[in-house]
């Protein structure tokens, strides 16, 4: 198998009682989302609709774009390997750090990575330096706002002049919002109209907590590009779960407002108590928080049975940062807690 | 969206009451794998296991081989594609008529497809002048036993000699065996072995009507050509549902057996009332029937809302031949019922 650099992989930790380290929505997966595939549990012997049309019209319509503007993913993961398969990018931008999906997509199809890489002391913010790295030699940029692990948004009217200097040139640039629905950002689905180049990346497996069920989508003002990207596909990749529990998603009212709040509210409350506590946290504006500290934290954590996610293997950071996903109010505090008992002991046996 | 080659597709044919288009055992979806994922629906908040290991153990020890001589994929077209990303064949070798996802692949990752012609004759079979056409240009080779659309099987000692000229000039043959379980036909496993350039293909979407969940696998006897293929496809490739399902799937004791006796003794009252009907049935192995009729009987049929599979756009055949899966014994009859009907309105039309 190929080497493992995300959160949330509980079934090589068995021993963990509390993971937090992935980004998956805490209200879990929506009743009506649930009922939506129990219900249709029967039409799942046959084979799914290859075009995913119900869904498409339904995720066009909530966008307020057209059905061909939207491909359907088996996750967002299986749409950045198709885009990369399709235009096999000799160079490729992405920031470091980043999701590390771009990353290896790009290498398997043979392509190169070219780093802007992010600074600390800028709080991990894109800034208009990445411009001057937009070279013509660039086929492909990979931008996710809010970024992961960051969860720093981008600028948008930046957003914008990167989309406008892309295709000047024409540069293909993907932004992934897959977690932007989490925060106050806003979308750049308005520019698509102008940017023929430009992608953009969403997807339900975190809002609407269904990891396991795999969805994700790509937009486009272009429906060619989309369908030299949806070639490099399998027929049927995205299955009848997941188009049934896309659909129900959408009709979730509220769902998103509920979260973004529990969010909003819980993300604060971790940050001042991790402040406080000493470790250094980027102020993010996700579902998840990035936190440095002296020591690595992912060992000591996941001897208290809580599986953090060691942000050493993210091109650009070391063990010294983890990331954590919010959870429920309960369950934060009880993280915070163990970090506490953690720290006591720590200072215990210095002291002894 | 790209062109659509398959059975299946109720989404674009509302009309239909009876689907025989699809090759889904007409026993439907175990109980035992439909109670699995409804029972594990809470599990589906989270990702999935992206190494699949659990399910990989037990495939291995139902076929006798180790775990890493699998990779799972979301559905067989998954794999298909991802062997081709892979080895970016030049030049591969299929058989026409066959599966048309093979030649999808070759084609869309740049590749270019020679066809070994099977000849209506020979009942459409695979014989050894094959061999001359695995010159040593031909990178890749997809055969599929039983065939499909034909049923036709492969001869075992035939596909041993292919294997070990494929072997000799160090050319990939993938021996795609997902309908094998529903035929009395013997398994290439037993070759993997002697042979690392060997892939052998398998499914669960048809014997446990899955369709909707995906899921196929890969085995090879070289777990480095395997780890290689895999390298190309997303993180997280095999849903949560698909998981589950699996393994459930594996556990279900007499399930192949029993579909393998209704299959049998309903395809041979079809293969005669067709006959008698006045149609050529090529004599196939499996759970689908290949058909010959002088008029082409697609469009005649969903008149009825029965819908078949059209072979038109099959290399190798024409409109004249339909596919049909075989269904329950009620099922059947009313399809021979319906063909009946529309034989005496023609017949009736044309005295007319």
């Amino acid at each position: 198998m190929q080497r493992y650099d995300h959160g949330g992989d509980i079934y090589r930790n068995q021993g963990v009682q509390l993971d937090v380290s992935a980004n998956i929505n805490p209200l879990g997966m929506p009743p009506a989302v649930r009922e939506a595939v129990m219900n249709q549990m029967d039409t799942f012997t046959r084979y799914p609709d290859y075009a995913c049309d119900e869904l498409r019209e339904a995720i066009a319509s909530h966008h307020g774009i057209s059905t061909d503007q939207v491909l359907c993913g088996n996750g967002a993961a299986d749409l950045i390997f198709r885009i990369c398969a399709c235009l096999k990018p000799k160079l490729a931008l992405v920031t470091a750090p980043t999701f590390s999906e771009y990353e290896r997509a790009v290498l398997v199809h043979g392509g190169q990575v070219k780093y802007h890489l992010l600074l600390e002391d800028a709080l991990f913010d894109v800034d208009d330096t990445i411009l001057d790295d937009i070279t013509r030699e660039v086929a492909l940029v990979f931008l996710c706002t809010p970024n992961n692990p960051t969860g720093r948004l981008i600028d948008t009217d930046l957003l914008a002049r990167i989309a406008k200097t892309c295709q000047a040139q024409n540069t293909v640039l993907v932004v992934d919002e897959c977690f932007i629905d989490f925060t106050d950002g806003v979308s750049i689905i308005p520019l698509l109209s102008a940017c023929p180049n430009l992608l953009i990346l969403r997807a339900f497996t975190k809002m609407y907590a269904m990891a396991g069920l795999r969805l994700g989508y790509l937009l486009a003002s272009d429906p060619a590009l989309l369908r030299r990207v949806a070639a490099f596909g399998a027929t049927w990749s995205v299955s009848g779960p997941a188009q049934a529990a896309g659909l129900a998603a959408l009709s979730c009212e509220n769902w998103v407002d509920t979260t973004r709040t529990l969010i909003k509210q819980e993300r604060e409350m971790l940050q001042d108590a991790l402040t406080q506590l000493g470790f250094y946290v980027i102020p993010g504006a996700a579902n998840y928080l990035l936190i440095k500290s002296e020591q690595p934290l992912y060992q000591p954590m996941l001897t208290r049975g809580i599986l953090v996610r060691d942000c050493g293997n993210y091109t650009g950071l070391s063990s010294q940062y983890i990331r954590i996903g919010i959870q429920t109010p309960k369950i934060n505090k009880r993280l915070i807690a163990a970090l506490t008992n953690m720290l006591r002991d720590t200072a215990h046996l210095h002291q002894e």
